[in-house]
């Protein structure tokens, strides 16, 4: 059983230096903040990293495997940030590629709390197939219109309907009254048509408007949100999932400043901190789109998201772009069913919403068959 | 008088795109995120950023400034931080190099409460010379081993002894013992010596235990906190700012994830936003210390949050590293009085904390004379 934090870094070395004294660098520069020999010698044992395995590099890099002890995150998410990719964060061309928690701090912060088999329960129209996510945009349209979008997406069979990241609580759909009149369009949907389509509203606000936000939305009848972690802190993510009683879907925006060819967090550690923290579908921007991602970034990604840990259940992946009538079957075959597309742009620029949703829905059915 | 909220990138273009093309991308991706014509006439005046200037760079890139209407941010900081650098920081090699608000929004976040003339009239021993900071360290130790080091410190004249970074709510230095002992031993100190040695506990923390640390920090006398708001979210600093009446110095740990020279958000834009949002006081990494910072890099920072910019106080620039007697006058002649250096390992590498303190104040306070 796992009992400390390990955390790989792949890094630079500094002029002439080896890699034992790279990997001390690190160690002491994520805990102590001092030279050896400034602090005393109880601490070298109860705090300083442990570098636990060691490989030079090409170009005079290095990865190194540290070990951290867990009292020094002491549960709280921004020392968990400040453990995983603190000051090292300022040093030059350095990268988290693995990260592991032991299974008390997996079991403090839950993972999520619906995951692929809570989202599947409440979309009972989706089974055996993959789910489909749209958002309601663009940012700028009334309430009124954004619930009129909602409604055609899901007469059109669309599973989850979410506002669009940018939708927020400006004054031309104010988060209240959007919220009932999407939701109420989604739920005559359903109604009229025996849908299960979910209509997920955007709650990334201010670190004191949160609170309200959730409240209205389960008063709305919703059964999830969306949420853009990286604007708001990944501490909210915790947050509501350990509160909301709601599902939570995570979009990426701000997300990418994180993550370089040599430096920042990797896509797979991020979305492994995303489920960890709580996200019950984790939206990221797919291979064959327009984002610079390869098909093999994004399998690792569904990995770190529906692979074994510890006792957290698996996470949604949620591909966003790329996607249309005529790749449906690809993708399908590449992730498997147990993944959401999110698709935008395609079925927008055919006009009809509903007619375009409901051949895409025909089209997934049919890969998944 | 600037009506709209203006952001300058420079980014890779796509194969064969013009600039004109990539801009006109870039906009879309920041706003509607549909392509031209999957939204009605109207959103394109309201909503669609504009571009106000182009220019093409060496190697396929290209610089843009783009303008958005304010209406877009809403007030609020998640918002903001979507405008500034959302959906394109998943973009190839893109990065904000300017960043400019109206002075609406300006005037609603309100930049620093306090600034360098307030830090200054709270220093009152320090007047005419740079301030000096130092981290009570390591993580791992006591809250009376805290409390010790504090008051070494404050005896020695540092002016502001602050928590290091690293050290949260940890058992081994629980927030609420530890801020009443750090903050009476510096009290102390300040009475035994006419000294005005100000206490700053770091308050990062969940997004739900933010107000309960802030109420334990005034109660026990503090002046200011730090924190690290790319832990805990850049709204958390706004709401210091607005809400605690305490002076606010900023952390830089994890920040250094967000940029790289190609990719991210520039170092003085990220210190304009922290200024924006409320920051007092901001450390960052100095140049000719551990960190790959050029001195110009510094000046930028520093003008970042000296320069003028509306009706804001200017912000403290607090260098961390590279610092010790010896380049004391250097430093000074570089960056001026009104700034605050951090130090370190050079104070604790030489054993006698209070010593080392009183002739580095020394020094300092004959390089500025």
């Amino acid at each position: 059983m796992r009992e400390r934090i390990r955390i790989t870094y792949e890094f630079a070395l500094a002029e002439g230096e080896s890699p034992e004294a790279g990997a001390r660098r690190i160690a002491l520069e994520q805990t102590v903040e001092l030279p050896d020999g400034c602090y005393p010698d109880r601490i070298e044992e109860a705090v300083v990293a442990r570098v636990e395995e060691l490989e030079a590099l090409a170009e005079n890099r290095c990865r190194a495997a540290l070990s951290f002890a867990p009292a020094l995150v002491g549960n709280e998410v921004p020392q968990l940030l400040n453990v995983l990719f603190g000051m090292v964060s300022l040093l030059p061309a350095t990268r988290v590629v693995e990260f592991e928690l032991p299974d008390g701090l997996l079991r403090r912060y839950g993972g999520p709390r619906f995951g692929i088999e809570g989202i599947r329960a409440a979309c009972t129209n989706a089974a055996g197939r993959p789910l489909l996510c749209t958002s309601a945009k663009p940012v700028g349209l009334s309430a009124a219109e954004l619930a009129a979008i909602c409604g055609a997406l899901a007469r059109g069979g669309i599973d989850v309907v979410k506002d669009d990241h940018g939708v927020a609580d400006q004054a031309t759909a104010p988060f209240a009254e959007r919220v009932g009149r999407c939701s109420e369009a989604v739920q005559r949907a359903n109604e009229a048509s025996g849908g299960s389509t979910l209509y997920f509203p955007n709650v990334t606000s201010p670190v004191t408007e949160l609170f309200d936000r959730v409240a209205t939305a389960k008063a709305a009848g919703c059964r999830g949100v969306l949420v853009s972690p990286f604007a708001t802190g990944l501490d909210t993510l915790r947050w509501l999932a350990e509160n909301s009683g709601l599902i939570v879907l995570v979009h990426p925006t701000f997300s990418g400043a994180l993550y370089h060819a040599d430096h920042g967090v990797s896509l797979p550690v991020l979305g492994r901190l995303l489920r960890v923290l709580g996200s019950d579908g984790v939206t990221y921007v797919n291979a064959g789109g327009r984002f610079p991602v390869t098909e093999q970034e994004c399998h690792a990604v569904n990995d770190s998201l529906r692979g074994p840990l510890g006792s957290l259940r698996p996470a949604l992946p949620v591909p966003g772009g790329g996607m249309d009538v005529d790749r449906a079957a690809y993708w399908t075959e590449r992730y498997g069913v147990d993944t959401m597309f999110l698709i935008g742009s395609s079925l927008y620029a055919q006009g009809d919403l509903e007619v375009a949703s409901r051949r895409l829905v025909d089209a997934v059915t049919g890969a998944a068959g």
